[in-house]
């Protein structure tokens, strides 16, 4: 069956009236959005592209923004990085400052917020215009220049950060973190409030479908082996303590955040986003579960 | 490159007189291993076959054997099963209760030892013969009636296996275990016990290769979806607290056991056993971790 | 105000048709003791003795065996005992084991199930008769023959004391355990299993009130230094997690068991039992509680 | 035997020079203190004082400031102060975020660092002048106004006071912290910076022996209540994970910092304090300890 008739099949399946899970409410820019919205895009290696609904309405990419900060990170300190953060899963909350204390200011991995915080700051310590420079890689990978940070959504997330920056202050107190707490967090809440429409996710990241290079452009950011990184980090430690359940229901490397938004890639095949505000327990959103669920169960093709 | 062309390149790159890593030495049995063992079977879906060394010489697959009754109870009991154990990387040792008493007795996922031991649980309450059953079936994926249990082998875990008693005393207490511990642990020390080779190994998780259908019998074992559940599940939790490194290196779903070996699994591809008795802190053999991470750099081939 | 008033108000105090709290419900001989019963006896270092109600009328004593057994271990043992078992509080509940796994099977406190567990193992080692000598040991403290075992509860624990049999088999992981499993649960499931009144318990407490002398045979069963240690384990770990509100209520250094009973001790002036079946969240006698709480406050009299 | 006879053989078994312990050196002005300092002052309830070395010289009393801030709260909110931190030991270190998340962010007891921050937010809302009006009651009890805050060590506690300002933030992500996180902890570097003499400070906890009156003046600060829970408090928590062992040893409740003091109370007897700046591991002052268990071993009495 081909894509376009399965996200027909998807479009008459998903009940968007359902009322499942709550849109996320800790800070008023994010609780304002219509719960309703949906979106779906995805873009093949081959150029094809197909959607669903809102697919071209940008909305806060908050932890997906991870995946794209420890690329950038990744490219520029290569393997260096990996003394600062490790590669497991959590088993944990993505707030936890459980496990970070436990194992001595190292966090499980970069896709968690300690270690997203470590990504920052080693970004904060090798970029000349931190802020600039990480939306100028956003926006080449994305082959876009209308990417933007939401001033209003970094601000709110910083007035409500206090666990953000009780793991900050963690770090600084294991020598894990070498910039001012408020420089990197300032960075980290920037990178968090970017907007970006499904369309414009699913191109960005066709980049880990691709081995790393940008599909358009023909520009390699990643070397193979740092590509075949982050999609493993994706597949294992991208939704927080539902990693397990992803992997498991949609087999593809992914990662999701609080904004409704997740982004999943089939190396050499596509890469997919999809939008829904309505958040299930653990944080991830409850019909972008379901759609990717749908599309690999239908295509039959996943990573496994 | 052709797979034999690779398998002798890694004959060449690794170094067999290494001396990294340690032989398992809590039982005798295992204990008095050559450490210098070392083979590999790589079997193809189109029915060719690959190997190194010792590739016939038969060892303890020991918790490999973790998939296999996985695989058996998921035929038998379908998504009931996960009323009794999740599905989430543990991110914690193998053998760890501080996780299984934080979360009230429901095991992270049914590969470390207790959510095996509440699938032996499983099994022996829905086998009418737990231990000669679960050994038929084992023989029916290998296609293959010369694998046995090792008694000795069994024998000195039920002697040795405090931590296992003191997992399904717990179990008990929070009513996840509903028969004897005693029956219980043997026929998990039993299952554990289970010798095979790298070639053997390498046919039996075929199955995980071709959708949940024996290769060579044709016969489905478990549903397309069944199939990809434990493949996830090796993915994100075969190696303990070593999954994402494995998954990082290797990029293939695969699970290992402290006899020294590992099995991984390339859907639609093949399988591969490798065996060397010596292991990394984590537990994992060290020349199988390099072996599987040089082979599929060099074919240019995982699941990302 | 003497103490014969200072009871005759606690007794008009107390409300015994008050409903907080429940009876230990996890064995049938502790489930079927009457809510309603209520006893307590002060004896005093000088021969007086004081009571009310049910004082004569024997019960579990469960946990308050602990600080008897810990006692006789002392006697014999010496400070070599503490390198089996620390003396801190553990700040968790008395039947968890992660603080065991965390540090490497040594026990936090004597106080504690696990702790308590390592006790009985040295008591199995060097008594001849273990349940016999620590019966007559008891019975020696009480001055009174007529001080037994109850066979039923003893097998009751047993056949339910899953997650005892879960610490031992840990213990015996880390080799903090030297006998078999079975031989010292029984020899604990025994110790526990002790029925004595109000007033046998008020006596036999009495030692750690005078300096680890018998009051009524002059015999020294402890030296000063070590009566010391068990009323300062007593202060600091014997009400499980709430040991610090029994500190802060009541501030005598005291031992409660989930058959409703309690014992505290003013050294220098009384020791004190009290007995009331119905136990808050955290397993310690809601009456007992209050009722020393009362004496405590209208003696004027506390070690603070 | 008197005590001044006693303290003659403390000073004689007393070795200044050994060499176990480390002077705190996380900020340079604890680090250059000369390690062979050593002081005591015993002050009884009858007004006679007794001394050794260096009794007079002022040094940092840390963590033993947090016994006076909760006892000003105390006498201003009364048990309300209750509902935002408990009384139960901790059995961790004491600047550990781990149980503050596993409890919700009500800190276990109110003199480890996270309970002292929440006590120092209760202070900044209630007080006039919160730092000036601390200093003030601090000197009431001490009868003495020549006690500053030492502003050097206070700046250089904020400088480096990571754990605290992540216990802080994290409290604010619990809503357990109303006041700003700068100004709670401005008021808590503070409050630790007080320099006191072992004359000072045992004059200050005679208050603590006396139900809550000062000796000298006759004015009552604390409810007898009051001053029983700050005693069973100190009793309880006072010596972060080695509070059984001190209490096993000295047998008084007690507080100690990392400058090298500790004071213990005799209700009824007498207050003492001894300063000496190595600390063991635990953060507590080897010689501080030592003098105090020879103290209540040669006067024969404690509370136990």
């Amino acid at each position: 069956m081909d894509y376009a008739s399965i996200l027909r099949e998807i479009e008459k399946e998903i009940n968007l009236n359902q009322t499942r899970g709550q849109v996320a409410s800790y800070i008023p820019e994010l609780a304002r959005i219509n719960p309703q919205k949906y979106g779906l895009h995805l873009a093949c290696m081959n150029g094809d592209d197909f959607h669903l609904g809102d697919h071209t309405e940008k909305f806060s990419i908050q932890s997906i923004s991870k995946v794209l900060s420890l690329s950038l990170a990744m490219s520029k300190l290569g393997v260096r990085l990996w003394q600062r953060v490790d590669v497991e899963p959590s088993g944990n909350p993505f707030n936890s400052l459980i496990q970070l204390e436990q194992e001595d200011g190292i966090p499980r991995n970069p896709l968690i917020n300690s270690g997203a915080i470590v990504i920052a700051d080693i970004l904060v310590s090798i970029l000349d215009n931190p802020k600039k420079d990480f939306l100028e890689f956003v926006r080449l990978l994305a082959g876009n220049d209308d990417i933007h940070f939401n001033e209003d959504v970094a601000r709110s997330e910083q007035d409500h950060g206090y666990r953000n920056y009780a793991l900050a202050n963690m770090l600084k107190s294991y020598d894990n973190l070498h910039n001012d707490v408020e420089d990197v967090l300032d960075f980290y809440f920037h990178q968090c409030s970017i907007e970006m429409s499904c369309a414009e996710l699913a191109h960005t990241f066709l980049l880990f479908a691709n081995e790393g290079v940008i599909c358009q452009s023909k520009k390699r950011m990643l070397t193979r082996l740092q590509t075949k990184r982050v999609n493993s980090l994706m597949q294992t430690c991208g939704f927080y303590d539902e990693a397990g359940e992803f992997s498991f229901l949609v087999g593809l490397p992914g990662k999701s955040g609080v904004g409704g938004g997740i982004v999943a890639v089939h190396p050499g095949e596509y890469s997919v986003a999809v939008w829904s505000p309505r958040l299930n327990k653990k944080g991830n959103s409850v019909l972008g579960m379901k759609t990717l669920e749908l599309l690999t169960t239908k295509t039959g093709k996943s990573i496994f």
